[in-house]
């Protein structure tokens, strides 16, 4: 089949616990509201979602059960039942265990079965990857209906008695910048199985001589995390780089499909933070398109931001009517775009 | 173009550091020659390469490292420049970080830049989803030339001062059984490119209602490990599944091909262990071909070790020769295999 002919059935999300506002989380580190306001000027997340209850400790949801929900509800949403699913894909940076991989875990709880599962690992691109790989695989023939995930889950890195005061700011940013959640989507190969056409999916590794501008470490019972920085950014590189790669890939996806700026009805721009999204779309140029941000609420939760703006996204759209979609890795510089076509 | 006219080019392998036999590593671990003779027994393996220095800690390999060695090799047996490759993609278990994906790191080092990369999360199949996929994307037209990498470093698991003698038994195990390397592949589409045809792929998710054979967890700042173990094995349901899914998915190969078992020239069973390897091909009843076993020497590798019986293949195979190769992952059980015929 063309791939430009895959469907995008639903979208399905999930987060844990109630939304942990700059309020309640300058509480819980013990930070003034000086600290919050530094949170609104520079980053401009109002809240996020996290797998760990700030008040017990407790981690009451991981990326299994997470991806789990989403998928639950994208295929209710879909119609689509479980053993209809032949092609199963998970993108994220923070699997719950090296072995078993998570996407199996997740067929499991879904009563998915004797089918092909692929786990990426992969950073903020990876849903356009994710989403990319189904729909390759779905031109191939070899499979008609695909569930996708991405998400993740940082509570192993979210070290709940730090000091923020002792923190230096390239860390401090990783304890409001980022949260927890995980989205799905089906998608199928069929093209009168659904109104809204997939139209392209694009990735490009662009890392060559660039150092990481991301680094996030895992560790083992032979080499446990010391008193060094487990999470890497560097956000000079971040902010010269992303909004040039954001217009690339732009480029490329409305090339492709030989679409202007101005027939863009619908925006979803890299999510990385409030601040950062408002310089990308700054840089993008493309004016008569209605924006589609998440990230204020949902923080920074990587893998599943691009299907939290198709969520909010999809119940919109009217016959006619394109979208574009961008997300930015920065730990080894990846461009990725999609566009949508509500038939 | 059809899947089944895939060529593979050539392969690369890499191993860390000297083999590391029974008498040094129980010299290491203050073991004494009762525990060397347990070993050979229960086990089987003589030797296997660790990215670790056993003498000094110091840790001389990584993944990248690895997989950067294995792939300049098979670049070269194949006369592929780095810029010919349009695909890439990586199957380990264990990566460097979990941002930036070790296989962008490879291919920065290679210089490969601006194509398609993915990086799979999995166990001893790994090898041949990346392999599978690699063949399913090269058959949609989009890539013409592939480089496909395994490879496994398990130094962030490998405790060098723990005391053997007071760890259990499903523990120790990890410190015999596992070793370090890196394999790749070159994968090309143009039936014109070599004489050795990859004529099949296959892998199934198997793992629905059964408790993961393996788990290998990681760990990060705010949660370190403690004094569980963070590598589990059952190796009953291992002994029990592997073999019986071996033959399945070999059935499988040989039933889409039209092979008999008297047809294969060349085995390459799973890779566990020698003795489960042995279990294995006792139950598989292939009694016309030569096996291909390289765990012995190397130790469990992982997602490297296919490639390792690859190398040892390539350079034997005569026109008319049919290969059949399985692995098995016990984490959460995928059966995977492949075919190969030489023209």
């Amino acid at each position: 089949m063309d791939p430009a002919e895959t469907r995008l059935l639903s979208v399905g999300t999930a987060l844990p616990g109630p939304p942990v506002d700059n309020v309640v989380l300058g509480k819980h580190f013990r930070m003034d509201t000086l600290w919050q306001q530094w949170i609104e000027t520079f980053i401009g997340t109002r809240t996020r979602h996290l797998a760990v209850d700030l008040a017990t400790g407790e981690q009451r949801d991981t990326l299994a059960s997470l991806g789990t929900a989403a998928a639950r509800q994208a295929l209710a949403r879909a119609g689509t039942a479980a053993e209809d699913i032949d092609l199963l894909v998970l993108g994220t940076a923070t699997p719950d265990a090296l072995m078993p991989a998570t996407v199996n875990v997740i067929a499991d709880a879904l009563g998915i079965d004797d089918v092909v599962t692929y786990q990426l690992q992969s950073g903020c691109s990876g849903a356009v990857q994710a989403l990319d790989l189904a729909r390759r695989l779905l031109s191939t023939g070899r499979h008609r209906t695909a569930l996708v995930i991405g998400g993740d889950v940082i509570a192993k890195h979210y070290v709940l008695d730090a000091d923020l005061r002792r923190v230096p700011p390239a860390e401090l940013v990783n304890f409001v910048l980022f949260g927890d959640g995980a989205g799905a989507a089906v998608l199928s190969a069929d093209p009168d199985a659904g109104d809204t056409a997939l139209r392209t999916t694009r990735f490009r590794l662009v890392g060559e001589g660039r150092a990481p501008g991301q680094i996030l470490e895992w560790f083992g019972p032979a080499h446990p995390p010391g008193p060094d920085i487990a999470a890497h950014e560097d956000y000079k590189a971040i902010e010269e780089s992303v909004p040039l790669l954001a217009a690339e890939i732009l480029d490329d996806v409305l090339g492709e499909l030989d679409w202007k700026r101005d027939d863009i009805d619908y925006l979803l721009p890299p999510q990385l933070s409030v601040r950062m999204t408002e310089k990308i779309t700054g840089h993008l140029a493309v004016t008569g398109a209605q924006h589609i941000n998440c990230v204020g609420e949902t923080g920074n939760n990587g893998n599943a931001l691009v299907f939290f703006q198709l969520h909010a996204l999809l119940d919109r759209l009217v016959p006619g009517d394109r979208v574009a979609g961008i997300a930015i890795e920065s730990s080894k510089w990846i461009k990725s775009g999609f566009a949508l076509e509500q038939l």
